[in-house]
């Protein structure tokens, strides 16, 4: 008898961003298994193994989620923000797909949470509220070559544009690469916004510019947002100013 | 002395997505002001004032909740899925910024939520786990071009690709116009999901390509996912197929 694989989302910060649905499932499994951080974000229930590893072995981790659900335990398999995007969610369908057949027939749940785009949004105002594109800057698993071509698209094509892993150890200046393409293609006085740790106790929020971006601020903690031409910014006296795309375009 | 005005996003169907963020600010509310079905999905609590309007009065329930948080209420303007993505946070602040002064002083809190789109990816498995856009197909406040130049881009930068608003009784043809236009772009074997009434009684989730559609199955509670060359597809007996979006691109 198999168990049930939970790939559950535990949103950007604290427990504030949880749906019940993920707070029940994290109480239903006997395993927890993810990246450090996120594992230790897990509140602890007696009698729960906890297997917590390092960022970079995605599928090593989900094929010891499939292996446990095969042997009969609930699983819970974690991320930050939502798992179904740009994390675990494709990691363990992939290793579904390469693994062996009885995997097909395992009981997996994917768990949505509110992704790291979104919490940005809601502390910049509502870049997001009309068509938008998410891109990776990680080029760990795609050619440098697909994230030009799609940074292209997403500019020519008017969407505001959330960058998830826009700075990395291993390569540290993609993410000037990508405002010089973008400068090809948006103006210099196009919105950025960088959300640093949104909801942590570092919580950091940067507006500015193409033109006037400090590239030195981005690490891996932050998620950069590039306006659109309908993407306009309020100014106030009494608080960070407002960002938001209208809805009708100019 | 003014009230907190919360923009709360209610998650794609039942409480099992609300967040504990937004759970909290609704109870913080002495007015719940949306549109009719997302304030019926609101718990009853007495005292509280239930503002239920038309789907189409956006900018009016801004102003109506900006006002009353200008004289002293604590006022929940809720919106299904996340109020930052096609929804009302875009909307208050537009009001905030063609509206009195004052209004920019107002302590204005957006509370994200699981968007459609995502509830959608978890039923189908992780479609967006690789580089996304999302696109309204309403085309009330923007011109019908600029939908079709968005559509263009994503499609040739490879994106995968989440439908909004794909139908209304006012042009229920334009996802038919979609569709062809991407048609010029993708090959008919790209996959194509369609998410309806995800996580309520009447759900429904089709697997099909972009040859075989049936238009006639999108409906106004309908979220379409069109994949990209890395989308694939599990084949399984015992459930409906996987799909997802492998991080690698081929």
């Amino acid at each position: 008898m198999s168990g049930v694989l939970y790939i559950v989302g535990l949103g950007p910060a604290d427990e504030r961003w949880l749906t019940l649905e993920a707070q029940e499932a994290l109480a239903q499994a006997q395993d927890i298994i993810g990246y450090e951080p996120y594992v230790a974000r897990v509140p602890m229930r007696e009698g729960q193994t906890r297997i917590a590893s390092d960022n970079r072995v995605e599928i090593d981790r989900a094929r010891e989620a499939l292996e446990r659900t095969a042997q009969g335990r609930n699983v819970a398999v974690v991320s930050g923000g939502d798992p179904g995007v740009f994390a675990m969610a494709a990691a363990v369908l992939e290793a579904v797909d390469h693994g062996p057949k009885e995997w097909r027939d395992l009981d997996i749940r994917v768990v949505p949470g509110v992704s790291a785009m979104q919490a940005a949004a809601a502390r910049l105002g509502a870049p997001l509220g009309h068509d938008f594109c998410a891109i990776s800057l990680s080029d760990n698993l795609k050619p440098w070559n697909v994230v030009e071509k799609r940074l292209e698209h997403a500019a020519r094509g008017d969407f505001v544009i959330a960058l998830y892993n826009p700075a990395s150890r291993a390569r540290p200046t993609r993410v000037i690469d990508a405002f010089a393409l973008l400068r090809r293609f948006l103006p210099g006085s196009a919105f950025v916004g960088l959300a640093k740790s949104v909801g942590r106790e570092k919580e950091d929020i940067i507006l500015t510019t193409l033109d006037e971006v400090d590239v030195s601020l981005i690490d891996m903690s932050t998620l950069v947002v590039i306006g659109a031409s309908g993407t306009k910014r309020i100014t106030r006296e009494s608080a960070r100013d407002w960002v938001y795309t209208a809805r009708k375009a100019e």
